[in-house]
């Protein structure tokens, strides 16, 4: 079984990334053959500085290669390393009714949030159809927000082969269902951009800073505390055992813990959790030639089966 | 100075297409460092049929080299032996407004045509653009309707040189005034839509009939008639010298000469003209490894300018 996913570069990473989407992208590895592509082509829908995006790119190959994607496992390369599914995404576009493209919501949704209402924006569908279908992926698995998008490709795919012969493998979607729900320090889902995240490579004072911000009711040290509903113990139970949350939600219950207390012992858990991968994203930081390796090798992998795609397509479109 | 322009496949030629699309084609080898490609992935938003998009690839080569097409100095190539323009069209797609090719009036033409409203066809002029912008052409020579096309190219040019350095020659429209009006059989414009076409590679019995139909008036051999508004003079007018003209004129005037002979007259010069032509394109037809090689080598010359293109295009977007 072939699984596909992308990532878009967004920045410095969080603790609802982590759990939402890196996570889960390390255990793909262990359910297939996994590609996981960083999609800096489409990131130019929003990001058109050349060194910002090339800075971007690179942090997600960090941060992704830190947090245990593992090259011998995965196929992880750089959109940009495959152009080849521009070519497909035209052979794609020729059988691509509009009226497809213009019932995708994701698009109408970037456009009322303010982006720029581009071709590139507009497109992103075919591209991302283009993204899938090159590898002959059999299993995309996407956020409910991306569902649409794989059924326009397995759409474009079934025209497609309707018209021209089988060329493609009809995908299907994976929606993550179980995917932790992370509060960000303020109680409302973390996201940046409601400025209230935790950043998974922050350390020390600023770290602690931002931990003991977290909003939490007015308890005093000695009162009983009820653990369900505090922001402090949702995010402790993201990385203790059962045994620690059971011992800490004890602790809430007979009074005497302050949240300031908790907050120390989150941030201790956090630390051991994230201590390794911090420093190994120091150590592959300082080590960009083995980055750039893994990413070429990925790509590799990854154009072998692009290459004979676009040559079945190709051939079946009379091409050559 | 360098000129490019672009072929749609369009199935058998006809005088209009020859005094229209391919003469003035074989000109600009004079006029410049020439780069002709047939629009074979463009045609794809028509042509739906491998079997007859690879015939009328190779059918349009044929017509060219047979017409005049010198490969020592036009680089003659199929637009799917480019096929970094689409990875060129993605990156102007990014900083291509929607309203830019919402206003593009082929659009809205081919719609009301019957053609599918597809992806294709609406992204067709960033195409357009990545083909021009690909090998940095200078000039562009254009029918009328295709001048929107180029304005478009040069927005996106400019678009992008301006966001992230300059990377594109703005090109130039050479807005072709001069095309000669052919009519067809009828007396319309010559049109394939109309069928009132006669083809330049008929011959023989079929060739005859098609002259022999010519629409005219109604006027008997002996009656004085006047060249000026008939159809078999305006096509005589294409192919013979002024002197010849003259002499016709005359003897139109003179009365005594009949339509049929005018109409023989005309059959005539219409086999000196093409005649050679059509020998010539039997021998390409009989030697499809050369046609083959001149193919890859006008693209070869081609990928040299497209390639340094992207990789310039690329680097400035933070890609590489």
């Amino acid at each position: 079984m072939r699984i596909l996913t992308g990532i878009q570069p967004s920045g410095k990473l969080h603790i609802g990334n982590y759990f939402g989407a890196i996570k889960p992208a390390t255990e793909l590895q262990e359910q297939g053959d996994a590609y996981i592509f960083i999609a800096n082509y489409h990131a130019m829908t929003t990001v058109q500085d050349g060194p910002a995006l090339r800075e971007m790119t690179k942090d997600v190959a960090l941060d992704y290669l830190a947090c245990g994607i593992d090259p011998e496992k995965t196929a992880l390369y750089r959109q940009s390393d495959l152009p080849e599914v521009h070519e497909l995404a035209w052979l794609l576009s020729v059988v691509c009714p509009m009226g497809l493209l213009e019932r995708c919501h994701s698009y109408k949704d970037k456009i009322a949030k303010g982006i720029a209402a581009s071709h590139g924006l507009f497109a992103y569908p075919v591209l991302m159809a283009a993204d899938i279908l090159a590898v002959q992926s059999n299993v995309v698995p996407v956020g409910k927000d991306q569902k649409q998008h794989v059924e326009v490709t397995r759409d474009l795919a079934i025209k497609f082969n309707n018209q021209f012969g089988e060329v493609f493998t009809i995908p299907e979607p994976a929606i993550r269902e179980n995917v932790a729900v992370v509060p960000g320090i303020d109680g409302q889902k973390m996201s940046k951009s409601y400025d209230n995240t935790i950043e998974i490579f922050a350390e020390g004072k600023p770290l602690k800073k931002r931990v003991m911000s977290i909003v939490t009711d007015s308890k005093e040290l000695e009162d009983p505390k009820e653990p369900e509903g505090d922001n402090v113990f949702a995010l402790y139970k993201l990385f203790a055992s059962e045994e620690e949350q059971n011992d800490l939600a004890e602790r809430y219950r007979a009074g005497g813990l302050g949240y300031g207390h908790a907050k120390l012992e989150l941030l201790e858990k956090m630390n051991e959790h994230f201590g390794p991968i911090r420093e190994k994203r120091r150590e592959l930081a300082a080590n960009m030639d083995y980055v750039e390796d893994v990413l070429k090798t990925g790509a590799e992998k990854a154009r072998v089966l692009a290459c004979a795609t676009l040559q079945k397509a190709r051939q079946a479109a009379g091409l050559e």
